[in-house]
This record gives structure tokens, C-alpha cells and sequence, in this order.
């Protein structure tokens, strides 16, 4: 499958960019254990994609599939053999899609996990009064934002049905993330430099939201989630 | 706007420090997501301003704008023709100007919201019984320390009018710093340095307050915020 | 006892990967204090083992012993003539030999302390209804995973009749990991990355079983564990 | 008072040490915000002490006072004019010569607060069932390890008293730590490579302390301490 192509300066500085983000979030905690993946598309839409069973921290350049967004195809993969592609793709390739993302993390980050739980049964995490909501590519900071949470399954590639329903349902329309409840989140964006301040973003509101539920049910309030 | 002006030794050194800080602030967690701010002034008095929406980890020292303190007027702009200045610009411009501030940091960290959150509905929060009070220019270990606490605003130069307050209001006058609801803080001090002991001082103290709260709650103790 | 051997390049690299591993695992508050071991088996079989009390961080290549697993028998020492063999190392050697373990971890994090708190007094701890599960061998996210628990002793050598007893029940044989009351915990696997993926997998499992634990008490839920 | 003295090796490793230690204290939060503080003796049994009211990750080895620990008088001082002793320089001559201390650390970390906190109103904190007990010299994985804790005083120099009241207290001979209340800890070894062990063990005791009073409470259990 591996065959010498001479890869353009663009898609170099995305391969490099992709390894780089890979070790600052695994050093977050979001990808550790080997867990969770990233994608990136390239100037030609072509979606350079981290192999899967590997840990994150250490993947090269080199490792990277190339992947046909719009149906999952393998266009090249890398010159190691034993590299396989991340079971995330598929998911990966509908967000590109639907969405139009240049880049999807899969964070496997304890907040992750915990803001779905403080979400109760609900298949949506709310989340309001937090400054940082602007950070959201269009959202303010008066915002109700709604992020979707799917039921976690037993393959990766058994989570496209609900994926697909969360990306058109018009109620999240303005969400950038899907929550896989005591699994993970989906987090994107127009390109890799908005996935990565997305990725931030949401990564605080979890923390918040898990910290103020907390404090409040220590204090005698009735949850408000 | 950007000309080609020769930068003193003074000026370089202080644009390497503004950089340095904002690397060392966001992996503290106070300046991610692109959230947050800093601006520190120069020898000259002209005041070097982080971009607006960019990774703050990632400014460069010829990213800053130099604004006038008096007016807020843009002196000069960074050659990056995309940049935009800082929308905390006017409060940094403010503070420097009511508090002779030298340098003025604006923390998104997830302590300033809680601590805020702690006060209740109250628009200050009192600090006391702990020896890094002591950190704080001109405060001891024994005083019962008043941070003001603002509501927040949808635009961040809409916070101009209660800011304004908060510096002018003798109940505050020890306080170096003002805390915004669900939003953050600004901090200051005389110089940069004084600055950096500041933030690290008050991002120490908002997580004991939080801390200890969570403790007393717990504990069945009435909360004495 | 130390003689002058040629040193193959496979165990240069095992020495080399073991320093690596100890000072991103004393990063992780893991390894602190001088706490916590590690040991790997060379391609021809030897296991190579950290010393006891020593800054775990600041191991180098050349500090490890090398003992047969089969007896214990150290076969090789370091020059430096202070260096002790680890008290782990039986233990070590009883986990090689079970389970044909490549490395193993002793850890002494906090997380693996609360954790086996989280238990009570029952003998294990049963951990399900993660997707980080499936980063376990031979796992799956629907598991429900029986990690046991063995009481702390005086000595370390003390530890191995309980830990002969947990690596034998059949209980427990999906497990890759035995948690030490009070004390920490021995992690393992087929080689030296997937001990790292395992060290990482557990970790992260007794956070989050920690952390969930403390929020369902909050809610006012019965304890589930 | 600056003169040029031929510094020996050993005083130049050990001023290095003292420098590289601050910087991995203060990434660890326990000397931020210019609080805390370090001495280490050198071979001729003269005390190297950090300067006060400075960034302490950024000492350099030319930054130390000498100090007589005998009488706490300055016998050189760093050539920079600006440089002030640490308050804590009589604190550290007293534990030096009571306790035949080879560095102590004054660390101002959270954790020591709260563990404070956690013994209510005793002037000791009680420490039992914790394998890391075994990390303090001459102690085991089952004593009851009891640390002293002394009100906190409006100048440092004020608490001498207190200070050597529990340095001479029988029932605290074991301790190689004194917590100041709302204030943070002294820590010490027979040597720097001991206090580092010590200060990376009572800080893990500190935390562990902490969570699992805050687990206890949740879990509607009398506090023990």
C-alpha cells in the first residue's frame, strides 16, 4: 500500500502540526493510554488521520494515514506496516462532511466522562454563565449552549448512528462537540488551529460544569442540570 | 499601520517577557482556549498589548501592539496585518491609568469563576487567614483582604463603566485585583514582576478559598464567605 | 560483583526506555519520594530492576541490576557499589513468572490509594461502565473488571504470599494489575509499552472511579462499589 | 560586603543543587508567588540560604547568602546589592542545629494548609496507614507518625518560639516536619538529596490526608483525625 508520493509543504506542516497537538493533549491527560485520536484534513481535503493502539504521544509524521473524507477510503498509509488506522475514521469522515471541520479530535479526558454523568439521563449537557463560551466559534456568553451526549457502544464504528443523528439534529446545530457518554467527546472545527482552541474551550466548560455541580450539591442546592 | 521603527533594548526585553509570561500562564491553565490577556508597559510608558483571538502560547514578541495609555490609541501595530488588538485594551489602558499599573494580566484560569462563585451574590469576596496575603503589596498576613467582584458583560468593553467603579471605590483600594463573574480576572502590579507575584498570589489564594469552602461544607459548618 | 559484560544494543535500549518511563512516571506523581519500582525483561529473558530508595527520576542506564526471574538471583549490579537491589524485586519476579509479564510497574500514586479505598473493605474493586476499559488486553468497554486488592505489610517481601494468591485466583485473571492497601499498586504487561499503556489505563480508572464515587455520594446515592 | 572568595566544588555543586531543586519545588506550586524558601549546608557546615521577596525558580547559584548557623550571622553575601536574607534564616539555623538538619525547605504549597486544617484545632497532625510513612527516616508503614503544627505569627522571625518549642518536644522527635497554620511547613533531612525525599513525602501525606478526610465526610463518617 506504502508508495513514495512527494508530499507537499502544506500537507508536511499539517503532519508536523497534528504530532505536535498529540503531545501537548496527551500531556492535558486527553490521550493517554493510547485512547483517543485526531484528524486533520489537507489543503487538497485529503484527511491525514493518527493510526490506532498506539501511544499518541510518540506517533511521527510518517505515521499518518491518508484518508478519503467522503467515503472513508484509504488513499495511502504509512511505510510501517503494523500501523493501523484509527477506528475513529468513519466518525472522523462524517463531521468532515456534515460539518465541514478541518480537524476532529477524540479526547478521552476524565472531564469528559464526568460532564456527561452531571448531565444525568439527559442526551444533552447544557451549559451557561461561563465567559469562556465565547470561545466557541459564533457563540456569545449569554448563550444556552447544548452539546449532544450519545450512548457509548461496543465498536467505535457502532457509534455512526447516533453521531450522524446528533450532526443533523438542528438542536445542536451550534455545537462543535458530541459527548460519548463514559467513553469520550468529539471535538471540532473549521481547521486544526480552531479544533485546537475548541478543544480547549470545551475541555474547561467540562471542568466547570463538574466543578460547580460539586460545590452546589455540597451547598444544599438542587442540581440545576 | 506598521513602520519600521527601531525598538530599544528596554522595549525588547520587556516583549520577550510578555511572551515568556504567556507561556508559562497558559500551561497554568489561566490563559487557554485564546482566552485572556496581558499587557505590560514600557520604559517610555506606552503600553505593549497581546492580540486579541490568537493562542497565547504562541505570541511572538513582535506580535504586540503598543497602545497609549492615556487615550487607548493604537501607536503601532504589529506587521501581521491580521491581528487585532486586544478587546481588554481599554481596562488594561484603565487600570494602568487609576492604579499606576506596570503590567496588567487578564486570567480565563477556572479558580478566578469559582472563587467568584463562592462569594455568593456578594461583589466582593474577603479573604483572610493565610500567610500568601503576605504576596500582596503593602497587605500582611492578618488582614481581611477585599477583592471586588464585577458582573459580567456581553462585549468585555462593557465592563468599562463597573471597572471604573471598582478602582475608584475606597473599599478596594488594597485589592490588585478585580474579579469578574463567570468570566475571570484582571490583575496587576507596578511592574511585571510585580505582576507575575501577584497573579501567582492570587490564583493561589482563589484556590484555597474554594478549597476550604468545599471542606467546611462538608464538614456541616455554616459557609462564612 | 560488578564485572565488565558487553552490553547488547536490545537491553542498551531496554535501560534506556526504563530511565525514560521513571522520569515521565515521577512526572505523573507516580514515583515520588524514591516510591514506587519498575523492572523489564531483556530479549534474552533477565530482568533489569531499579534500585530501592533512590530518586527515581534520576536512574540512569547503568544503575539497574539484573536479576534471574526464575530464583531472584542477581546475576549482574550496577558499579556503583551503594545501589540495593528493589524489595519489589520478588515480586517482580512472582509476576514475570505467572503471567510472562515484560515490565512491570510499582506504583505508589495517590489515585491507587483511593481507589482501593473506594472498595471498602471488600478484597477487590470492580470497575465497569468505561470506555477506557478497552485499553486493558483482551478487554472490552462492557467488562466489568475484578482488580484485586491485597492488605499491606510491613515489608515488602511479606507481600508475597497475598500476591501469589491474587496471581493464581482464577478471579482475577483478567486482570494486569493487583492494588496494595494503604500503598499503591503493581501493574504489568506483555512488554515494556503495553506496561506503560496499562500504567496509564489503570490510573485513569481509579481517578475516575474515585471521582465518581465522590459525586454520587454528594447526590445523595447510595455507594454502588 | 560581597567579597571574591574561591568557592570550592562542593559549595558550587551544592549552590546548583539548591537552584535546580527551587525550580522543581516551584512547577510543583510550593514555592509560587516569591513565597517559600530552601537552605542547604555545605561541607565546611556553612548555611547557603535563598534570598527573600524573589521569583524563587529563578535563583541563581551566585544568589545565596552564607549564613553561621550557629548565630545566623551573614558571613558573605551575593554580589547583587538588591538581594535580602530569607525571614526564614533563623527558622532554618534553629531546625539545623536541633535536628542536625542538612537542608530544610520552606515550602508554602496548598496541601499544607488544608492538612492543617484537617487536624481541627490540635497542635498536631496524626498520620497513620500510608505505605509512603516508610519514605520518612527511621519510620515504618505502621507508626502513627504525629507532626507538630504551630500558629501562624504575624513576622516569620516570631515563630522561633513556637518552633522550638516543637523542636524539642519528645512526642514530635520522629517528625521531620513542622506545619504553620494557614501558612505552609518546614521540611528537613539530614542532607538535600533527604530533604527533597522528605518534602515529596509529606506533601503526597498532606494530599492524601486531605482526600481522604473529604471522602470520609461525603461518606457520612465521623472525621477520624
Amino acid at each position: 500500500m506504502a508508495k513514495d508520493v512527494v508530499i507537499g509543504k502544506d500537507e508536511r506542516n499539517t503532519r508536523l502540526l497534528v504530532c505536535d497537538f498529540l503531545r501537548l493533549f496527551y500531556n492535558n491527560g486527553w490521550v493517554t493510554g493510547t485512547g483517543g485520536g485526531i484528524c486533520a484534513t489537507s489543503a487538497t481535503g485529503q484527511v491525514l488521520t493518527a493510526p490506532t493502539g498506539v501511544h499518541k504521544e510518540r506517533v511521527q509524521p510518517a505515521d499518518l494515514f491518508v484518508v478519503n473524507s467522503h467515503n472513508g477510503e484509504i488513499l495511502r498509509s504509512p511505510k510501517k506496516q503494523l500501523l493501523r488506522l484509527s477506528e475513529c475514521a468513519p466518525i472522523f469522515c462524517q463531521i468532515i462532511e456534515r460539518r465541514c471541520a478541518g480537524a476532529v479530535l477524540h479526547s478521552h479526558a476524565l472531564s469528559t466522562v464526568l460532564a456527561a454523568d452531571a448531565s444525568d439521563t439527559k442526551d444533552y449537557l447544557s451549559i451557561e454563565g461561563l465567559e469562556m463560551l465565547k470561545g466557541i466559534a459564533n457563540e456569545h456568553n449569554k448563550s444556552r449552549h447544548i452539546v449532544p451526549i450519545v450512548s457509548n457502544t461496543m465498536y467505535e464504528r457502532e457509534l455512526c448512528v447516533a453521531i450522524e443523528g446528533a450532526l443533523t439534529d438542528e438542536a445542536y446545530s451550534r455545537s462543535y462537540c458530541i459527548l460519548v457518554r463514559d467513553h469520550g467527546a468529539y471535538i471540532w472545527g473549521k481547521d486544526i488551529w480552531e479544533t485546537k482552541r475548541h478543544a480547549e474551550v470545551y475541555h474547561f466548560l467540562f471542568e466547570a460544569v463538574v466543578a460547580r455541580k460539586q460545590i452546589r450539591l455540597n451547598n444544599g442546592h438542587a442540581p440545576s442540570f
